[in-house]
């Protein structure tokens, strides 16, 4: 990724902006299990962080790809992945998706708001027995004389329990095969719409990862994103740019687990040396070392690709399965470094171990994304 | 292991007593973070469990290691790993050192209390810096006319903040190397014991893992175990029981989990067909099942040398390291077939995830079994 | 596997006859990529090695499968895969079979010469585009008024182009699915038989894998071993037998691979130490001393259950998958450790990596292994 | 790696050329063992080839090194791993050795022949003992009146037994350490100088791999490259542009391997489907294919940092590390999805997967490159 000189002094504010704002306070977050997701986006809206690449006439900044690539980095550097996932389904995730295919209705209704920070968005795909399977949907929307009717239950979804509007995607029964689905948004006020929040979780316990459940919901035919039919490409579209920012935040973490792992293992002394001299401690860094260089470049084309409007679902595929594997393992040997005192929570490798584990299944599961490589390399292109 | 009926009807009770008093418990005593090890050890023993391979004489049942064997593979059922981890030490760990080592005074003050569960005991041998390296420890015991005065700390000890004593390994000044290493009895109602919890750990939340701090303890002549200078051989006995004992205790927490994953993965669908049809998946748990099948009957080996007297410590050793990277891999594996489910706890998966990933580090880290094993194969034998 | 002194004893004249007849040739069959087979098979025969297990009425010694566990050991300890490959298909895959399921003709004309050393055997299951899967084969066998005609192809046949006679699994058009399919004995010098020899493979260059093509090639009836429906489960049969087999032999060449690697290792200085003292070697090499450990104790299990009449093709399967794969990882270190001089031949490790990568296709693939495991374990048992 | 216009237009006319030369005629060479070198540098040479990035005034082309990126890719779709090997000393080892440090005399009767195919290079650095490790070297060079005498042996040294000159890295004794080493050009028809050629080698079989032996032979004092105690300087810059090199040719094998396996995978049916549709076949390119994407992006990048002049040894060692493994993964997973047709030759797989073995240890030891890699991760830097 091309970064300017603009870039990097956004760097620098955004991240005193989330030191204080998310480093200072994510401790208290993951202990009591809950983040106080709308105040927190009030306050980022207030540094313009929830825009950054929406257009002007929506209230964003307007600003190219390379400021929500700088942004993804800067979330890594958080020590908990709770906050990454909660916002990028605010900036990077829904408010694209908005701006790209919403009405004049939308824009007001959802999309200027979200920006501004005074609603929290969820992005609501996955259902209880679905995993990363859309043609397995069966959430419905049927069409009325004043919009959709929507019934079913969407699962595991990001801010799900407190998210004020979420875009579901739906079935419509209006062609065959993906050709039918839909994305619709449903304010969560709405008659009919039901939000449940999960606990004991393995990870991003300050997260929500929450129940929709919509019984009958009437959502106005302006809350339609493009047109019937338009459901998978959006979502496809969706995915690409989301697996570029997962990537990137993880990537980010990964490195905050070695930097601090590394520093860990050299001063720790075991038989009289530094776990650094030990081989089969400073071999295993150095690989990991090696892999978050490689990905990380990697990541960073996949992400200009993105930028330069080139599709590149493939290589954001890539990027997410790498980079996401990595941190598990960052992480996994971040805490065997540290034996004992990291299970018992000494830092903060302990979250990240819990954490990083969502990264494969969160935002394609490891197998669809090897379907979807797979399907590049052998001719049989699917999702 | 060479099990004969006799055996096989202990296992059918003591299945019984474990599914009443912890299986049913268990979940309870995970969510708040305590488990009743006293009032639990005050019933296991009414069943006679505290003391199986104990000699009659200290109130034991003086039965052969068969019935550890079972005993392991039962506690392995318990869908957490607290319970094994805590009375482990109480019955495979303590009480043979005990038997083994003790004086009549030992005998009288502790072993036969801790078999009629009224006394828990812990193993306090690892320092906060320390891992699993013998050599560094600080821990002193200097002679005085009516014993030993023990000053140091001990860290990451299972049973360490609630033990009603624990067996200290200390450096006694007394030789050159290990030869100085003594084991000493220390109730922990001495003065100048301190015991501290920890809390925010990554597994076995209902079991403790505490600090124990001992501040010009006098610990009286006659709890010396062995003589001044028995205290490593003692201990590397200690550790051969344990790694077989560990290393079956896994295995059981893998079967379990990898039986109902394959119930899981046979029920999923996804893209049309049974997780357990998509090659993947299939052959991922193929994998894992051969692998238990060969852990299983290699442990079982090594507990059968270990039951005819024979030196077994690297046989043990590779049980435990192959038994626990195993229910790590079995674990990981299961969270991946649930999905996102898995990850918001749908069932015990994710605690054995959690739990699991002690057992790289718990009774001798991955790569001091290593060491060791690559000792014996180099020709430099070592602990 | 129990053996007792009689075994022992078996396998100290089991190895000077090999020594003699093999170890000491073997570079020689291997520069010129012919190994005298038929001469092989005549002195062996002398010793009474062709007929350990086979009944005494047939001119075998009629012995336990003890005695052909211990010769497969044996086998392993030879420098080289080729005479391993060539002889078991003689004396624990070919010969079990006939003395199973031949008709008197078959016992009087080919069992008991092969015994005898006097007929080279072979089995001629895969065909060119096929591989493990029997369901699509296409060498037919219709029957006649005084037998069958046969015709197809066959490819990859150990002993292809030298054997005397083949025992070639046919589909006969009889029944449907895998219940029309025969194995038939067809000598070599029939009319229609044509033999082919394979040169520029990359290991087992001694050894023949040739191809056999049968054009109208009439087969007496009572050439049929068994009835026509049942080659399946006497092919099955003799996978067991056969996967046992090449599991012992593998291991066998893994521990030699082994033993003289770590030798090569201890005298080996890197950086001012010898190379076992570098850790990322040393521990490597203890991973493959423990698996060697685990396979070893369980592929004797196995060949215990086979010995005691028991079903285990599963059990097989799973110790031929790991001792081969075994093998293949202990050459690759194997080279490592020797660096540039193992790769230019230095020692027989060069040749033992070649060799060793047939181990993951002959015999059953690997995938073929897993896919069986696999439908064990899930439920859909099938080959 | 930036490349434009010119550059493509110059792998076109590269393509035609080594298809020519090289792909047609390997094949024999690989079966007789031999390689014509002298012949091949000749015809080359003539085409501009040998001195695409040498000074102009030193016979070169003095293009950029783009060009050099674009002959290692094109070296590298030769089905055979040997020219590459041969070629790369004289072209990117030692051709930009002598132009960055030759005295006019050497240029005269040494680069600039070489640039026109009139001497073949080699560059003998290892010793017998040796592997990667520069300490231990013991050829010795010994100041004279008139220049060095020259005493000791090189192995394992590509077109060792056919060089018209070695550049020799020796220890003169004239300082401590590294700082000690120096480069003599040593023509082989001195006096003194004897050149074995091996036979049996696993792989590049058409390459020459020879041992060089130096017995007081005498080098003017102006065959030194640079100054006495350069040498260790010298020689890794020429490790920085060798493992660039070779993990570019290493990828493009990995790209020519990974594409005729996809093409067979989809043609070869096992159990009714074509083999990319058994998802552990098409999960296991679909990884084959996402690494080569991952370390082509990453070797340009370090290429790209070769060409800018920075210090990139440390990026150079990874993509050289991961390009090799890359390679032999591929040629692995292509063996196995040819089943017993691959083994056996059927195509130059089987040939790749013995040349790619070479990798780990060729041009540095994997060993030495995660040693490195980690010293510059834990903070002590070294070779």
């Amino acid at each position: 990724m091309k970064l300017n000189r603009q870039h990097e002094l956004f760097r620098e504010s955004v991240r005193m902006v989330l030191d204080r704002e998310c480093v200072e306070l994510v401790d208290d977050w993951e202990r009591d299990g809950v983040m106080p997701v709308h105040q927190l986006c009030k306050t980022l809206a207030a540094e313009g962080l929830l825009g950054l690449t929406m257009p002007v006439e929506d209230g964003g900044l307007g600003l190219d790809l390379g400021y929500s690539y700088v942004w993804a980095q800067e979330l890594g550097r958080v020590p908990a992945g709770a906050p990454a996932m909660a916002l990028s389904v605010q900036t990077d995730i829904v408010a694209p998706l908005l701006a790209r295919a919403g009405t004049p209705e939308v824009r007001r209704d959802v999309l200027r708001p979200a920006i501004r920070g005074e609603l929290v968005a969820a992005l609501a795909a996955t259902e209880p027995a679905g995993g990363s399977d859309l043609g397995a949907l069966t959430t419905t929307a049927v069409r009325t004389e004043r919009g959709f009717t929507v019934n079913g239950t969407k699962a595991f979804i990001t801010n799900g329990s407190v998210a004020d509007f979420a875009v579901v995607l739906c079935r419509t029964g209006e062609a065959a095969g993906i050709g039918d689905l839909a994305l619709l948004v449903v304010p969560t006020n709405l008659a009919g719409v039901r939000q449940v929040r999960h606990t004991g979780k393995l990870g991003h316990r300050s997260c929500d990862h929450g129940t929709l459940t919509f019984t009958d919901v009437e959502v106005p035919a302006a809350y339609l994103l493009g047109e019937v039919g338009e459901g998978y490409e959006l979502q496809t579209r969706t995915f690409t740019r989301e697996r570029c920012f997962l990537a990137v935040v993880a990537l980010g973490q990964a490195e905050r687990v070695l930097r601090a792992t590394v520093h860990h293992a050299r001063r720790r002394r075991v038989l009289g040396r530094a776990l650094t001299d030990h081989q089969a401690i400073g071999f295993r860094l150095a690989e990991l070392d090696a892999e978050l260089d490689l990905v990380r470049s990697y990541a960073g084309e996949a992400y200009q690709l993105l930028a330069d409007g080139a599709q590149c679902l493939r290589e954001a595929s890539i990027a997410k399965l790498r980079a996401t594997r990595l941190l598990r393992e960052v992480a996994d040997v971040g805490l065997q470094v540290r034996g004992a005192a990291g299970y018992l929570g000494v830092d903060d490798v302990e979250r990240t171990y819990r954490d990083a584990r969502a990264g494969s299944f969160a935002g394609g599961a490891d197998e669809a994304l090897l379907h979807l490589i797979a399907g590049h390399l052998t001719g049989t292109e699917q999702e």
